[in-house]
């Protein structure tokens, strides 16, 4: 994590291994970890956001030997119902998004493994968990790559009972840097 | 390619392998092949535009082990100093979109792959190419899943003198079916 830049805004810019510009390595690793965490959970599917879940997603997934299926923003409330559909905030960027993925894509045979790079205040994590209880799929659990753990959102999601692993958990951040939760 | 579908308005709805659920041993195949067609040509960095690009370029730089740096889509034209960026208009969404990508990451150092999902009009690789160019980088050419070649985008780029190579190449398309151009 020497490589991430705080910006203005409480904003932790990693564009130059994550977000933007990817390390692949470094995906490899991200993987072999969640698999080692869920390995014994019978995950047959993993659920993400566009766009910058997929590649963590899709080299994960490489470890369960699964699919991916990505949630798809749009801004427009897209209620139809060849969908399951969730709203979430972007603090980020200021936006209200609606999450949607296809009925045909999740179903009640599905375990899954809901997967993202960042945890903040939860609004889009907590969209991909509503749709996963839509779709009636079994969550097995979260793996998320940075938890902003001050921001309230990972303990949220637990507190309604769901396993949320983040590989690296923010305590606080300021200008002067950034201290790691080791709990 | 039997998964396809053929959807009103000429899209061909990929959906269910590549573009909405991502079939990652499917990508494995397409990566290892990219690989085979480019594998001398020294890439040390592969650009591509998300969000459908990003699964399948992550993938195919494993077998590269090279980075991978994907241009942002945002609807305002963005000119800033501090990225590289080209229009693309979406026949497919009916929206113009700016692409662009941070300066740090490319650079006149790069020998670069451009590899993208879909081909068809060749809007989008266009921009690619173009900010490719913008970077001073060194493009060793495109790799492309699927090239709806009757729309042309495909040989305007290798007019311009670019190796351009597609894993699956549509002649034409209509409900009746695909015809495959195996030439």
């Amino acid at each position: 994590m020497t490589e991430g830049k705080i910006a203005k805004g409480d904003v932790l810019r990693v564009d130059s291994f994550l977000n933007h510009k990817i390390d692949v390595r470094f995906l490899s690793e991200i993987g072999r970890e969640f698999h080692r965490l869920f390995a014994d959970c019978g995950v047959n599917k993993i659920l993400t956001v566009e766009a910058s879940g997929i590649g963590i997603a899709c080299v994960t997934a490489q470890f369960f030997d699964c699919p991916v299926v990505f949630a798809k923003k749009s801004r427009s409330s897209n209620i139809s119902s060849a969908v399951y559909s969730a709203a979430a905030h972007s603090y980020t960027h200021g936006t209200d998004n609606n999450l949607t993925v296809s009925r045909e894509y999740l179903t009640d045979a599905d375990r899954l493994l809901i997967i993202d790079d960042f945890l903040a205040r939860g609004e889009a994590l907590n969209a991909l968990v509503d749709i996963a209880a839509q779709s009636g799929a079994a969550l097995v659990g979260c793996g998320i790559v940075i938890e902003k753990a001050y921001q309230g959102g990972g303990d949220m999601i637990r507190a309604r009972g769901i396993r949320v692993e983040s590989l690296a958990k923010i305590a606080s951040m300021s200008e002067d840097g950034i201290v790691f939760d080791h709990g």
